[in-house]
């Protein structure tokens, strides 16, 4: 899957290994810090969070110590993983200033630098998945990109991404921005494009899963024979007259997007 | 799922049931009618294709008869479902005047009245899906929309439609081509969103296949909770400063449509 692979030794697909030379602390009860706590838990020693009860719910789900007090923080641990959200990752950072170990925060859109003056070292361990809390994801596809201001923690972040993947990646800020954008197109546009569906549908007495088979199928190519070869449709033939015809019965932002959309279609497959 | 489901009395997800009273005349052995041969066997009498070899292999495939001259198409079948690629189901149309029985298309974007003339009644047959020889489908989650020029006709293809599923709809030909529009967001233009990552992900030495999960977890809560709800990204949360940041990293066609999808997502959540 393209360079930058970190390539692992053992198999553990499940998520049910431990790498013993990793000590983590997470920070966090939310949802990237539940489903990473239960890849992770062997490993877990503490976990903090600003609200007690939910660390207290999430530590004893996963046997580890709950903390309620910032201070009574481990000094001991070789890995402290910041899974806040984004707003509060700065906060949280002025109040721990001067202590020891690896200090990684979970987010994809905030620097490494962030964190600095933390630690001894820090980075980001950016698990690039859209998670809730009721849907189980299987982490062992979830790719994570690492950042790190030493090879040292850079290495220990990779041997806890190895813990549930084999999908492991170095990303700077830089590319975690790049990687951002390609997932604004494959996720929110792609969802847009499907509630622009699900709207004319209403229109029909239906709903976008009336679809549900079509967009699967063209997923599943796009996946395995990639999508360019997976695009289809009128402006993929060069079929103006289908355009047309199309454009005429949508208004506003609809029409809008579709001949865009086409032309765009249209330009890049030479048609 | 939306008006216009007709109800079956029986389950047959596995599309091994047969309705004894619809015996069917296959005319063609493309992509559609290979799928469609295979849930409908039992009741299929013959198979004709301009290709006699491919009639002949897909006629043993599912103990049928082989027709090479359309001339020896029986009189006798209740139902003619013409699943050739629609350039050709004109001229074919032509060479059919004058027959009995029901005859129906099925292409999404041919009017029913293409076949008027030909026999006792006409009308469509509609499987929405996409369709590749080697890649199995599963039958009873495809949708299929019908059209007919006489209500026993409407319900000779219902009858045949439920053998293998039970979504179906009626769908003139006005309706078909507002739900074509709507397949073309939902799949073509969703996968040029894939196409647009893909490109900028290959800069990065990754692929779209980095963001299977991802789109996956996307689709699945589009699915279940539908698109308005499952909206993510900078412009749903009207995070104007990333969207500027982002347009700023992007050139030609992939930063107009990123402005525009972006603008009509802020527009539409009122953000």
């Amino acid at each position: 899957m393209g360079e930058g692979t970190y390539k692992r030794m053992e198999g553990t697909l499940t998520g049910q290994s431990s790498d013993d030379s990793v000590r983590i602390v997470l920070l966090g009860s939310g949802n990237v810090a539940t489903h990473l706590a239960k890849v992770l838990a062997p490993n877990i020693v503490q976990i903090w969070s600003r609200n007690p009860r939910h660390a207290e719910t999430l530590a004893h789900d996963i046997g580890a110590e709950a903390v309620e007090n910032i201070n009574d923080i481990t000094l001991e641990a070789d890995l402290y993983l910041i899974s806040v959200s984004d707003d509060a990752i700065i906060p949280l950072a002025m109040q721990l200033k001067g202590r020891k170990g690896i200090w990684a925060h979970t987010s994809g859109s905030i620097p490494a630098t962030a964190l600095d003056g933390v630690g001894d070292a820090h980075g980001v361990f950016y698990p690039l998945q859209t998670f809730s809390r009721d849907v189980d994801v299987d982490m062992a596809q979830v790719p994570v990109f690492i950042e790190a201001s030493t090879p040292e923690a850079a290495g220990k972040l990779k041997k806890t991404a190895a813990i549930f993947t084999s999908h492991i990646y170095d990303a700077d800020s830089d590319r975690r921005r790049r990687l951002h954008i390609a997932a604004v197109f494959a996720c929110n546009f792609a969802n847009y494009m499907w509630l622009k569906a699900d709207t004319l549908l209403h229109d029909e007495g239906l709903d976008i899963r009336v679809f549900a088979p079509l967009i699967e199928a063209t997923l599943t190519k796009a996946m395995t024979t990639g999508p360019r070869d997976g695009q289809t449709g009128p402006a993929r033939r060069g079929d103006r007259s289908v355009i047309a015809s199309h454009e005429s019965m949508l208004q506003g932002d609809d029409r809008e997007i579709y001949s865009l959309l086409s032309d765009s279609i249209l330009k890049y497959f030479n048609k």
